[in-house]
This record gives C-alpha cells, sequence and structure tokens, in this order.
C-alpha cells in the first residue's frame, strides 16, 4: 500500500519526538508499505517567527511573510529525515517547491492547484522514505507560498490525491474523532467511520481536529482519511464515502462553537434590496457571516439577526451601524456572549424529528433557542454562552451518543 | 552604480540591528546606486540549528543537513526585506535557489558553479533591493546545497561578478584589514588598501576578516572587494589589484594561527617514494596538510615534519603511526602547543633581506623557530605557542607596521 502520514506540530515538537515519528514510519514501512510523510513545523516554531515578523514590522503580510514562515517545515523535514537515517532507514526531504506543490499567489492562504508527483515516486522506487514540508507551495512565479494555518493537513491530502494513495493518516494530539468534546462531556465516544460531510460540518462547527479545506479536498478525490493519535496505537477514526451502515445512526455527534457573536438590527423596512446592502458592507469589511434569520414582517417592518466571528465584531458594527442608520433602522444590538451548539449526521435526512427531540431536550433544560439553522445534514442553535455546556451534555445523552 | 552589500551574521544578529541594516541600505540607495544585499543567518541561529541536527543524529551530514542549515539565512532575507519595506523603501528577497545560484552537488562545501543574474536584474530595474540568501544554493538535481560557513562572503562576491558590480562591500564587525590583531598588538592599523595576493595569504594565515574562496573569486572576475563595519561609517580596507603604490610596502601585515598541530616521523629511510606514501595516506584521511619539512639526509634517514589542522591530530597519529610502522621509522612525535606566525606583502617578492630581518628580529628576542615556510608574497615560521604573542609585536615593530 502507499500511505500518507502527517504528522502536526506537537508530534514533532521536540527532537526526541520526531525520534518517535522516525520509528512509527519505520515500522510502517517494515511492513511492506510505501510511505510518504507531511510534516508541521515543530510546536512553536511559527509563532516564534511570527514574533520576529513582528519585531520588524507593524504589518508583516505577503511574499516575504510566507518566504519566512515556511522555514518552519523545512527544519522539520530535514530533521526528521535525519532521524530515519540515524535509525538505519533511508530518506529524504522535500519542501513544497521541490516537489512541485503549485499554489496560486494569495500569499498566507494559498490554494494548492497542483502536485506533479513524479519526484516523489522516483524516491519511493528507490525505498525511501519521503518527508514532505506542509504548509507552503510554490506560485507559478516561483515565490514561495503558504496555505495558512493548517494547511499540513490540506498538504497531506493533495499529495495522497495526487499520488492516488491508498491512505492519509493524519496524525494528530487526540486519537480520533468524538461524538463531542470529552472535557465538556465525559461520556463522549471515539467515531469509528465518518462520512465527508459529516466531519465537514463537525469542523466547520469548532471540532478542531481536521481542517475543513483538507476534508473537502479528501471528499472530492475520495482520499480515505484516518485521524489517528501520534501518542498511541489506537484505531482512530475514518472519514470516508458514505456507505449503507452509516445511515443507521442518525446523529454522529455534537459540536459547539464559542467564537461567535450576535448582532441584531432592530425595525428595518421590510422591502426588496435591504438585506443585500446590509450584507454587501459586510463582505466588503471582508467579515464572513454565518447564520442569518430574518423574522416575519410586522407592519411593513423586521429584524435582521446574523451571526459572525467575535473578533471582527468591532469591525461589522462599524460597518453595519451607519449603514443601518441611512436605512431608518431603530438601533443595532450586539451580543458577544452566545455559543453555538449543533448536531451532525449523515443519517439525519432520512430521520424525522430529529430537529424536533433537539429543540424538545432543550427546552426540558429550560434553555433558550436565540436562532435556529439547519442543512441537510445539521441543526444548529444559538444559545446564551453560559447555557452551552448544559445544551451539549443534554444533546449527547438524548442521542445516546455514547452507545455504540 | 550597482553596489554588492553582504552583511554577517552579527550585522543582522536581532530584530533592531536588521533594521539597522535596512537604514543603511536605503541611505546607499537613496545616493542614487542599485543595491543588491546579501545576508548570513542570524548569529546563534546556525549553531542552534546544527545543535538540534545532532540530537537527532550523531552523524548529521550531506543533502538533509544542509536542508536544514540554510533555512537560517532563509529567516534573514525575508526579515530585512520587511524591514525595508517597513521603513518604506520596496525589497524582494531570494533563497538561493530563486535566483538560480548553481552549486555542485558538494553539500556543506558547495562550489558555486553560475549564477543566472535575470531575476535580480529584473527586481533592480523596477527600484527594489534585492535581498539575497548568502551560504547556499541548488545543485543541478534541485537539491539545497551550502557552501560552508563563512560561505556568505562568498555569494556576495559571486553575484558581484555575474551582475559585473561596481563594487563588493563585506559588512562585518571589524572595520577593516589590519596589520595585525589589535588584541594581541595594540600598535595595529587598518590597511587602507591591500592586494587580492596579500589578502589571500593574511586569510588562509588566521586573519577571520573574509574567506579565502571568496577573495579567489574576487581576484578571478577583478571584483573590488571593501571591508567595512557596520556599526561605523569608517572607509574600511579595499581588496584590490596590485597597483604601483602598494609596492613601496614591503610588509603589508603580521598573521598567526594556533589551530595547528606538528606532527615529526623520526629516523625514516631516505629513499624516493616514502613522502608519498606518507602523505597519500593522510590525503586518503581527508586531512589538511599545511607546512612539510625534511630535513636533509644523515647515513641515509632523514626526519620528516608536517603541520595538520590541531582537530584532525588524533585521527593523523591513527593513519600515519602504523605506516610510519610499516616504513621502518623510529617513532612518531606529536606537538599540538604550537603556533605558526607569518609576514605577508605583495612588496616582499621584489626586496631582498625581508625573510632575514624576521629571523633576526625572532632570535634578538630568543624566539625559537621550529619550522619555516615561503611563499614569494609570505615568511611563516612555527614557534612555541608561548612565543607567539611576543613573536607578532616584535614583528611588527620591526617592520614599522605601526607607521602609515
Amino acid at each position: 500500500m502507499l500511505i500518507i502520514q502527517k504528522y502536526g506540530g506537537t508530534s514533532v515538537g521536540t527532537p526526541e519526538r520526531i525520534q518517535n515519528v522516525a520509528r512509527r514510519v519505520l515500522a510502517t514501512q517494515a511492513q511492506g508499505h510505501q510511505l510518504v510523510v507531511v510534516v508541521s513545523a515543530m510546536s512553536g516554531e511559527t509563532n516564534r517567527l511570527v514574533d520576529l515578523a513582528h519585531q520588524i514590522s507593524s504589518d508583516p503580510i505577503g511574499r516575504e511573510y510566507d518566504q519566512l514562515v515556511s522555514t518552519g517545515e523545512q527544519v522539520t523535514i530535514a530533521l526528521l529525515a535525519l532521524a530515519i537515517q540515524s535509525q538505519g532507514g533511508q530518506a529524504c526531504s522535500f519542501a513544497g517547491h521541490q516537489v512541485h506543490i503549485r499554489t496560486d499567489n494569495a500569499y498566507s492562504k494559498a490554494r494548492i492547484k497542483s502536485i506533479d508527483g513524479s519526484v516523489i515516486q522516483k524516491e519511493l522506487q528507490q525505498g525511501r522514505v519521503v518527508v514532505i514540508a506542509g504548509f507552503q507551495g510554490m506560485d507559478p512565479e516561483g515565490n514561495i507560498t503558504t496555505l495558512g494555518r493548517g494547511g499540513s493537513d490540506t498538504t497531506g491530502v493533495a499529495v495522497a490525491a495526487a499520488l492516488k494513495a491508498d491512505a492519509c493518516e493524519i496524525y494528530t494530539d487526540v486519537d480520533g474523532v468524538y461524538t463531542t468534546d470529552p472535557r465538556i462531556c465525559p461520556e463522549a465516544r471515539r467515531i469509528p467511520k465518518v462520512s465527508y460531510e459529516a466531519m465537514l460540518e463537525l469542523a466547520s462547527l469548532g471540532a478542531k481536529v481536521l481542517q475543513i479545506r483538507s476534508v473537502e479536498m479528501a471528499a472530492k478525490y475520495k482520499v480515505p482519511l484516518w485521524v489517528k493519535s501520534s501518542f498511541n496505537e489506537g484505531e482512530g477514526t475514518l472519514v470516508t464515502s458514505e456507505e449503507k451502515d452509516m445511515e443507521k445512526v442518525a446523529v454522529a455527534g455534537v459540536a459547539f462553537d464559542k467564537n461567535e457573536a450576535k448582532v441584531a438590527i432592530r425595525h428595518l423596512a421590510d422591502k426588496p434590496g435591504i438585506a443585500s446592502q446590509i450584507f454587501n458592507t459586510i463582505a466588503e469589511a471582508n467579515i464572513n457571516v454565518d447564520m442569518i434569520v430574518q423574522n416575519v414582517s410586522a407592519e411593513g417592518f423586521t429584524d435582521l439577526t446574523f451571526t459572525i466571528p467575535k473578533s471582527d465584531l468591532k469591525k461589522a458594527l462599524k460597518a453595519v451601524e451607519q449603514q443601518a442608520q441611512k436605512l431608518g433602522a431603530d438601533k443595532v444590538e450586539a451580543d458577544e456572549h452566545i455559543a453555538k451548539v449543533s448536531i451532525v449526521g449523515v443519517g439525519m435526512k432520512s430521520h424525522a424529528g430529529v430537529a424536533a427531540r433537539m429543540f424538545s431536550t432543550l427546552a426540558e433544560r429550560k434553555i433558550n433557542i436565540q436562532m435556529i439553522s439547519t442543512s441537510e445534514i445539521r441543526v444548529s442553535v444559538i444559545v446564551a454562552e453560559q447555557d452551552m455546556e448544559p445544551a451539549v451534555k443534554a444533546l449527547h445523552a438524548a442521542f445516546e451518543l455514547e452507545k455504540d
């Protein structure tokens, strides 16, 4: 089999841990597999570099910033290759540009356009472990680009797709995807298998195990994606295409997110074009809107409520307040003390009553629902921040997620 | 004018110093010059990386080692470009491979074969300061190579040669080339102008201001080379082709080196091929021999004495002792407590009596000369380690080097 393994910054955080990764890699190779390993920068290293940049410049962005931070992964690939060699194995390391990971030129958030697998294949055929720097690539002019934080997952999946690998294993400091965060709900259980779609919802709802773009790419190229722990030998979670036996499970997990804020514009004239004016203003400020709710019109007026990243609240209010005044709204209200709680599962779309059970569970706990948003495989609600933990626990129990 | 400036690790050792370099660069550009800046890794950074490698591998050499340590310069180029931008200038940084610095594939001691100046010229024409990573290049297969410690000087000169620059300025923590080390001889004087040949001898004899290869390359391509301080505005030393007014000076400087050890093989049969067998053995052990002295034969036997780097002494003795035994020598003696003291000057070759004056000066001080070696522009002697400082002082005074 051809296996891609990706190790994050914590897994390669010290020389000792790099030796551990080398051992694991060589053990896998000894089972007769071909191995490509994608690594992140050693934990702390990217922050060190970013800190240096901020000591130099108040606004260190663009080409030079990417040139700088990409060195973090280059250090790790060289050290891991040396570790594999010191344990008697054969290895060869490559920075992104050396295996022609072509990206667009959107510095710090570049997207991979293509990977030329020929360099990698040549090394694999000679029995070498190929070690590749995650998170980075090269634009058409030869400038070094980075994919943004967490981009190493995306590199792993992109390499797996380019090489048509049999599996892409993402090693991290947790041993799989859980029904919810065990720190909040001790009954949380590792999910052995989850669909790309459900994983995407879980990731976008705050489960930090996988980067959304890497899941999107895995889904697009049908790369079987494993989430495993680099510190133990657990089975992990397989993220794969939807299969029959998945449908039995209505709800796969409960996700939550405390990083959103709510903005409400009161008493807006309810006429065509109002919403587009508001949201164009927000888009121009480069702010991503998540949930949007518009009340039913009463006497020609309506309330418009939406959520945005908490970190963008000031910027959003500045943009919106002017606009709201112009449109004759009564006032703009903001609330940072909210949380989003979601139930996710591919099975949901064919199971009636899932949303109803969610709402009644929360009602029994006297938890007030401020906003609701649904997709085919997800129901999300906004609740007060202090209601988040009880809500997660109640929903985890109500949908019997602790059971296998 | 097109000026190449090279800044060493101390000059870019902190974010503050990088800002200072940016200021100096922009001031030079403001005078109407085009600027290419070559930088080393921040002081301490290369050691940090080497230390990491040694924690991973007992013998971290070859391709991966170069992949690792080359990141040091990449960090500096990005930071310097950011610093120039933050001061309102325009700058663009390039790793060695990005400006096609082609080398052979002798990892950690690669030699530059060619530089394609077109990328650099394009940026210069747009008014940008071009910042290039010293010390590194790329072999024909696209592997990253390094030139060995001090290789950033060589990069500076090579870029100057490729672009036919008007000057190459090497910024360091001393303000020029001195007649000898001021720490030993306070009368030491900065030399305003010195020939490539004399500079080569001075460098190879332990004056650490310039790397030998960079001087060789400057001589070959007739690049006017300035040694200047990055911490003050002094005039520095110009290293250039031999000119008429240089000939007036018989001796330009006194150099010394404490890093050699002496090996003597006693009572060797004096017949053809003996010396070649000994030195072949040493060459096979990859040890550079410096001075060699063979005594006049007495009764068919001779003594063979030579110096090697102190750090290679153990390895050399291991190689030589076996060989000497085979050849029937009496014994092999080693002495680590020696020093080499040399007088250097292009004028010497046309001035009779320079060597004689050196020997009589040392004799007056009762300093015993253990070995002698000469070239056209240099006389070197080996003395006991404790005689080194008095010898340097006496010679500096005898040749009146304190006078302008």
